[in-house]
């Protein structure tokens, strides 16, 4: 911990019997004084009159890890989400913004609209901005006014209605523009990248003192932020990959030795490319990031592929973006030309050596069709499950900032809506676990090749 | 406990440190005396070979209540499903048969298919029978064999193979059927009355003392089963009821006055009109079977509707099937004609009743569409996320019964697969619980009436 | 034909040789004298530099009857629609509204769309209003301006964004008002019932001789206007019946003697019903308007679904609404009692009345699902095909009125869009011909009963 | 004529009054004396039994142009398909192949399908052959039985159940081949090259004076068949494109100068691009083969792009595969490695190449995403509308080959269903004329540069 208390929330663990832990998230009374409360407006709602328990316990908490033994220590836990009894702030005082960040997922739209319409309908808050074009827009880009109205049907539509961006940003500044502009609450739609940023506007604002909570909702169509049980889009996601999947497998069967390949999203985990194989199955082979593979020799990919062919005429390869990059890599390196910047595109480059290795040998010839969906999955809007997600999550959120909670994201565990600190998220990705059964259940559907074992001196390197 | 044990399952009660319970399942050895058993097969399939920790361990649980304060008891855990280091049946030994009962699910024929491909692929199990038209298929029909080639497609189509049926069933006589057919694994695929029925038969077999294993896979496209998280097919179910409810806002905003009519599965529960009703946020007013309402009045339904389309010139209406079921039969028993046998359909009674209010007070002209997407919606292909969860589910079943387990269902409970022990899932339905968090979103959604003061002396009754 | 001329325009023929006839429509230079014209401003459009011969010759016109012999006499032709040399409007003088009228179809917003825009981009014409709920809607309500942005993604979405009514209105009234807010160009979107109103329109204006042209723009789902050769909506139709076909079929085949039974559009005319059974193939039964059918004794119809469950077990069943009218009607009469309105319903009433024949008979039990598709189909936004269909429609009709044509409709013939006077498509209506060959093909797909032979004392008469 | 009379096809005109000509197709009895006929089996089929003029009169035939003044010559005419009166087959010796050739298109299995039902069903032939893989698996693989059993769903699905070839064949062979396996009606399904190799089957059987009639039914998604209506599959692909273009569009609106590429197909001409670009209206710039283009300098499209993102922030590009190859050509010219192989393809090159200009400009930071849709397209089922199409040119084919014609295909000509003979559609493409209106409305709905004045010295060349 610094002077500051800055990393205060890493340490906010509450100790209880047999073994539990929970892992708290930081609260603006952390660090401001004798913060005046305010009833929940909840309470007058019509809409809850019927509902007798509404609001969360403050005892409320729910374990991350549910596999246990009769005799299992408890373990880590998290705080419950959902409105508390007494608020932080007053209605009328609060002025919030919302911005997405990083690439599209299905479902941002949902996430806006229902903060704009939580914070209206359930508080009546009547501020709120939305930022344009992710972090940098805080101090680069006018805000726009969000009503209800305004976000009314954008639930329909793919992509962000606010515009997003990668890239860097300078935290002062967005501190700055935040105090200027006399926001109070911030929400965060992004990855881990965009998490990590929040976490340090959270520490930026704490460190300055500022009644401003910041709230994050975890965005990731790849489904690799740990903790939470899967992100918003991710069904959407695998459900729309399945047309692409079809397409391949059509392709594949209408001519002699056909080849479908697709590359589905996933930089670094291979959720997508491993969840749409299982519900397809359609699929001969799954490649991706965590489980390398080769071409080469024996075991090797082009040997799977030659036998698939011989056995069945035809087959389906979907592979996920960040998988093979070690191999893609080293081939690259090899040549340096402008249409080569393409083939860091795994399945580009994957389309071209396969082709290339059946053409040189001259036993088979194949005809590969490779398809790259990724655009087309990621802009189209959530379905009915995932604006459900969307649309919780959203509230949630909300209803920790008005609690006074900050520097928290609202996640899924265990099916359980919780606020989770950013540094649980932050720290690590969610990768598929190749020791685990879910993999296994996916290679037992393929009976692909395991890639265990590289030939010594294999021309391409395992990586 | 009685004299011959069939009711040995409910107390099969395992207790342990801080209030933990196992409700664990029965199996075949607690009525079999010295089964053999066989190291399973799945150890030497290479498909698994990169998986470190492939088997089940035998302790682990999974609790049914994970909202839980620092020093909650631990209460309720069930098994948790999976393979097992060691099998009861030979593989070559194995004589399975698959039933499914009850109204379609999208869903259906993914779990038929893997019930036949886990068997086979994972276990090597290559006698598979299924049971055509439901429970009285078995002394009545002929059984098909069922082999992976047969069932690789049948995922990508709506219905059940098997074809299915509702209705009575002669336990014996099924029994017996299984017996002479030398069946020793059961597979039943339904609802709450079919599990029953499969509870029945396990009952039955357990009393003959045989070596058959039971194994129920809950279905119910209205969600209105027990302690499991949801039935496979809720989420295709909801998502393509969107497809009504926007046909109905379209119509109903199409015209003055218009009013867009839905109804939807659920006859006991409203969890598809209330999920639908959160998914697509076009729906003005949401009525389920939990919740009351009446029409006449202050407070009723017409005085909303009214009011409604003062505001807006237009409104959508989402009824599940079994809503105001009291005020239907009220209605219909003052008449009795061949064609009031259709008035028992919520749906048509409500657009009559609401047709004939608005004609008879000459106030305001209303065009009403009644849209009834039932069998449209049923009929479907599972979605990617429901074929995944109802292969899964699948899986479960085969290791559970593979491991000597019988007498349960395999049942996801806070996201893990588990066995639960039929009495847990037919003793009670699930439904929608109108005093909590998830029905207060609903009405704050639509901010509709809560119908809680029916006026003294309506004339239509609240129920 | 009247003193004034108003039915003058029944008489603009042109003959030539080999008995070439051409049916003209009226134009604004037929009732007033010396209209001065303009430039088309389409000549100084950048977008038609490159197109030579952009507009159409005033000679052009397109035959009704393209199935000819060698010495075949030439018949009937109709004016081609497309941009004269010079218009009878200055662009900024426009002032021109659009009405829709009837019941949806999809298609009806794109319509609307390309008017505005067609007007704006085309001509420069910057004042359209949009006349709200139909016919009425001209002296009942307020007018909305429309500019290309207020359009823009309106053929996204279903039904229409100006509202629609069916019923009565005054065309006297109508006209007073078009004077009132001095509109020049009348676009009226809707069914054969509107283009008589139209027409009526038409010939009061003409009677004043005002200088408004008025343009019609032909709708109907069941594609029952003649001459054209389809209306706009009937492919989307068409194509999104099948969904419900499909689902028919999945429950029909998953029980033992199961009957899916889909109710499509069709009044007076089967198109939809036909050209969705010839689509699917999965039809055992096709029931229109222009075919009578009846129920009892040999070749009526339950004998032909006794017939197709011994053969298959299962059968699909597609009735057009207005089917088996007479049958309706005569069963209706015998009681009279509130429900018995939803027996108008030729669907309900088949489901009931086939459901009476099994039971009574109680020599096969079936199960029948009754699906009503209706407002699902007609409600959903146009797809691609009648998207360009529609905007060209529009433009045609833009042209045509700025042409200084009037009392027209836009259709197209054979593949070639034209302009059509109002008494050649609201004197008859368009109907399958069952002495056809497309009849026969439907027939010779199904393998139903011709229902040509009605028993003597059938105990229902056919119609 | 030559000696031994293959090229009479091309001669085969009949002469009428007002410049009437028939191109009439080629006939058995043209080169085989005293063939004996048969009455049609249909004139018994039960389903036509209420059809009057079921069987089309020899006589009929159909203009090709229908534009026409009142003084028009009549000019170029085709032989109306459908049934005729006398046969040329006695169905029990006829013996019919089916074979798909190139690349895939929406409906194959469609007209796979009709050929053998309508076979089967129309005329009682009950023996149809497969040939696998296309044209050189008459001689390089066996074939396959087809039975309407067999081919009953296979409408349903994407591809062709035959599976099909590109590439080289030896007439000889083939001829041979069926010679040898005693087929006698020969149903070939492909693109222009695939009906000029069937032009060449067909003249050599004449050559050898064998009763086998060669009937064709034109294949080609991107509608490049000339004289025939559309080509079957082109409506389902320009539907499927809507989804590739919303994405695009959802892309480019979620960023800061978003461009959203769509690569659509279209080798030698855009018709898909174009109609899919009106059908969408979300298109900012539409380039075609036949329209050429250029990318620096003034009226060039990088000028286009930065004048769209400053006017609107984003834009969306459609660009057919055979579009600006002179550029391509040209830029790879001047590179040689591996990688550059991909740029052939114009959408990764376009890609690669606008991101260089906007880097290297560095005024504006864009966001450039390419969707090729491709292979999602053209693997899709056919959709209603070209199941219909589809299933009658199927027909057509049957009666025309079951009538004793041959030499010909089967095409829709102005919406009637003809015989053309195999020249008039293999001597030239089908092309998007770009001085005619479909071409200026396109413009019209985009705005683009016409790229008619590219400046001297640019230095990507126009093509």
């Amino acid at each position: 911990m610094d002077s500051n208390g800055v990393d205060e929330q890493q340490m906010k663990l509450v100790q209880g019997a047999a073994g539990y832990v929970l892992e708290d998230v930081p609260h603006l009374s952390d660090y401001i004084l004798d913060l005046p409360t305010y009833p929940n407006p909840l309470q007058s709602n019509p809409a809850y009159s019927v509902v007798r328990q509404y609001f969360v316990d403050e005892d409320d908490t729910v374990p991350q890890k549910i596999v246990v033994h009769k005799d299992s220590p408890r373990g880590t836990h998290f705080r419950r989400a959902g409105p508390r009894q007494k608020v932080y702030f007053k209605p009328a005082d609060v002025r919030a913004c919302i911005v997405t960040c990083g690439g599209l997922c299905p479902g941002l739209n949902t996430v806006i609209r229902e903060i704009v319409c939580g914070l209206h309908y359930m508080y009546g808050v009547t501020e709120v901005l939305g930022v344009n074009c992710g972090f940098s827009g805080f101090y680069s880009k006018n805000t726009v006014t969000l009503t209800p109205k305004d976000v009314s049907d954008i639930h329909k539509r793919g992509g962000t209605m606010l515009g997003t961006s990668r890239g860097g940003h300078d935290t002062s500044k967005i501190v700055d523009n935040i105090q200027d502009r006399e926001i109070n609450q911030v929400y965060i739609i992004g990855g881990d990248g965009t998490q990590k940023g929040a976490s340090a506007i959270y520490k930026e604002i704490r460190r300055r003192g500022l009644k401003v909570a910041v709230a994050g909702i975890p965005k990731t169509i790849d489904n690799d932020i740990p903790v939470i049980d899967k992100s918003f889009g991710f069904d959407t996601a695998v459900e729309e990959a399945q047309r692409a999947i079809n397409a391949a497998h059509v392709e594949a069967t209408s001519v002699e030795n056909g080849i479908g390949l697709v590359k589905l999203m996933g930089r670094y985990s291979g959720f997508i490319a491993m969840y749409a194989t299982l519900a397809s199955r359609d699929v001969d082979c799954c490649l991706i990031p965590e489980s390398p593979f080769y071409l080469e020799g024996k075991g090797g990919l082009y040997e799977f592929i030659a036998k698939r062919l011989r056995e069945n005429g035809h087959m389906v390869i979907v592979v996920a973006e960040g998988a093979g990059q070690d191999l893609v890599a080293e081939s690259i390196e090899q040549q340096d030309a402008s249409g080569n910047k393409l083939l860091k595109d795994v399945g580009l480059w994957m389309s071209l050596k396969i082709k290339e290795h059946f053409a040189k040998q001259r036993k088979m010839d194949i005809t590969l069709k490779y398809i790259d969906p990724t655009y087309m999955i990621r802009a189209i809007p959530a379905n009915a499950s995932d604006n459900v997600y969307s649309t919780l999550l959203a509230q949630s959120a909300v209803h920790g900032a008005m609690a006074g909670y900050t520097g928290f994201i609202s996640g899924l565990v265990n099916g359980r809506h919780t606020y989770i600190p950013f540094n649980r998220i932050t720290e690590k990705q969610n990768k598929v676990v190749i020791t685990d059964r879910m993999w296994a259940r996916m290679l037992s559907s393929t009976n692909q090749p395991s890639f265990m074992n590289p030939p010594n001196g294999a021309t391409e390197g395992a990586n």
